[in-house]
């Protein structure tokens, strides 16, 4: 896809695929506003971004995983009832069925294990077994509990998989828990540090939502043709698996590694930046200044305290300075993956699970995304312009099947 | 998405998620040109549309599956030596490997059966198997390798899916078959009459690739991220599993079960039309006039004679007569929809695999988009403009964890 320019300017080709009438769009349409949403906003020159009317970033500091999950959901923070039935709802999904679990096994048997290739297939077969339909052919009740019940579901499925994969099983949820604590526990089978929750809490309340990103895109792109919410999330986790958007968090502590020592970090960054190499974890496409995630996490890193967040301040303050010297303009900082990183590894997270903890948040974005798009939907269906060879008739062949 | 009219505009919102400089699209991302290709063209005026520079209905008339196939996926038709070599790569992906099949068998055993949802999630576990890994990681010859596999399987796995969800174990493959006669002996286990093949590979090759349908958007935009071509045909299937896209063919023929003579034809219509019914298999977007894929298929059907053929251009004529006395100047024809019920219906094959018939040529369009994607790809991220709630403080809580 060429770039064709910022500005989104009128057709010339009537009668190509791009119809009469039509508009040529920038390149990846970039800064193009497909809907009207409530459901947030992104604020990049003013830094910060929104969940419906609440600065995101607040919300992660002051409010529940649950809370803030239901503030998507329903428009608004639940008073005391509405948070114990919301809460009561999400942990009756968090209770793996005995019956799945051969399932699950076979899919984390494959070699490479790939997380988020096992997540996608394991969404959709829990969709198909349990018999979502088109929201087209269903009460908008049973879309909405469609909803809880995958966003729910995908933290489960995921701390299953990486137990099945490692030889281990699966550990039943504990209702008593918070929706963030169940996931640490699932995953190593221990009552997790309460610190560990707290921080994990963060991350995932700020990584729910952020704008029309690739694979939110691509939930109300698949919901837009009527098909089922499990439609919807499969076709999401399949673009968040892509390096270029979810793919990338656990490169940051590679590149960690690789750095090894704070007083490494000076040469090796020049050294990359010389041979062209990208930073990971630097530079946002939204976000002129600091990324507010990064903010965050930053804070939420070190409260944590340890080797690796004292470290990681240090490689960030070096690399952003050696960054405005050798990119002068760019103004590149980090971005949510340096810190969120660093938090999940805190936090006992194995890298290979940093995108899959990824989208067990992003998961309710999605499903928010898809109870917007189906009132009041249009089918996505974008067009495209020719720009091929000229017409020629077709060659005959003495290789055709006869009627 | 309310509809915000059909010119591209520039925004007032500087600092909302559209961000500065940002457009509106209309609805539905109507008459907006996101890419140029050299796929395909879709000449909605003239009536007709393209595979690479050649007539689509020229090339469904006059060319094989496998040739069209090669010329999407490699630019030409091939010549004695390529079609050669294409046919052995292509029939080596039709053997099913054994130890699928109890997987298959769970996927089969859901009740009710969607076999769109039970495709979605074969496919997606294929990919996982194979190991299939992003494009940015591998070479192109990878990529299409994963092309040809994906999509010279997809028909395998559909009838294997039917038959074990029918209680028939699955049938292996006859390398010296072509892919539309493989594919019926598959369904039914019996070599197919001739004239079946005919018809039904005129169908598959006329609705392989028609513009940037939500399918093939959506595997783009998946794509576009760097995601591996698993979870872009796993998102496309997803989509076109939505009866708004592809999940529409079957009620052609329930309709047509319901009208039950032709005589009954016009006061059915005449009914459903003051009742404000869709009738099913009439209009589409890109065409003024005649769908070219149904005036194709029209002659199909009238070859293969019969009862069902001869009773639907009855009431396909009663149809376009009554609608354009009841909706004058709307021009609404048979679209593809129609006829390929009747061909597919006429060919044995029943109705519940109408879509997922569709979903087998279809993914030879899906994999090219992603080949052409990957040449010079620029991840797809559209904008949104916030319409909600203006912003306010966020209010404490109890129920919140402490650090």
């Amino acid at each position: 896809m060429p770039d064709t320019g910022q500005v989104i300017r009128n057709a010339d080709g009537a009668g190509s695929t791009g119809g009469a009438g039509s508009t040529d769009a920038p390149a990846g349409l970039d800064g193009v506003v497909v809907a009207r949403t409530r459901i947030g906003d992104v604020r990049g020159l003013e830094g910060c971004y929104y969940y419906r009317h609440y600065d995101a970033i607040e919300l992660s500091s002051h409010r529940t995983l649950e809370d803030v999950w239901h503030l998507l959901f329903r428009g608004h923070l639940p008073d005391q009832a509405e948070r114990a039935a919301f809460q009561r709802q999400a942990a009756g999904h968090r209770v793996l069925p005995e019956d799945l679990i051969p399932f699950l096994r076979t899919l984390a048997s494959t070699d490479p294990f790939d997380p988020m290739a096992a997540l996608r297939t394991a969404i959709s077969f829990v969709a198909q077994r349990s018999g979502f339909r088109s929201w087209l052919d269903i009460p908008p009740d049973q879309l909405y509990d469609n909803a809880v019940q995958l966003s729910a579901q995908t933290p489960v499925l995921l701390a299953a998989l990486h137990r099945l994969h490692r030889g281990q099983e699966p550990v039943a949820g504990d209702p008593g828990l918070s929706a963030a604590a169940s996931y640490l526990f699932m995953l190593s089978g221990e009552h997790p540090d309460p610190q560990h929750v707290w921080a994990l809490e963060r991350y995932l309340i700020s990584t729910i939502d952020h704008g029309f990103n690739p694979s939110t895109f691509t939930a109300r792109v698949i919901a837009s043709t009527g098909a089922d919410l499990g439609a919807a999330v499969t076709g999401a986790i399949g673009a968040l698996s892509g390096p270029l958007h979810g793919g990338a968090p656990s490169r940051v502590l590679d590149m960690l590694d690789d750095i090894g020592t704070p007083d490494r970090a000076q040469a090796w960054v020049r050294d990359a930046v010389l041979r062209g190499d990208k930073i990971m974890g630097f530079g946002h496409r939204a976000y002129k200044g600091k990324d507010p995630r990064s903010a965050l996490l930053r804070e939420v890193a070190d409260t944590l305290g340890g080797r690796t967040a004292e470290f990681a301040a240090a490689v960030e303050d070096t690399i952003v300075g050696v960054l405005a010297e050798m990119k002068p303009g760019r103004a590149l900082n980090s971005n949510v993956e340096f810190y969120a990183s660093v938090v999940m590894d805190a936090c006992g997270i194995p890298r290979e699970m940093f995108t899959p903890t990824f989208a067990s948040s992003r998961v309710i974005g999605w499903c928010t995304h898809v109870l917007e798009q189906v009132s009041g939907n249009r089918v996505i269906r974008p067009s495209a312009r020719y720009d091929g060879q000229p017409p020629e008739p077709v060659p005959l062949s003495d290789e055709m099947t006869q009627a």
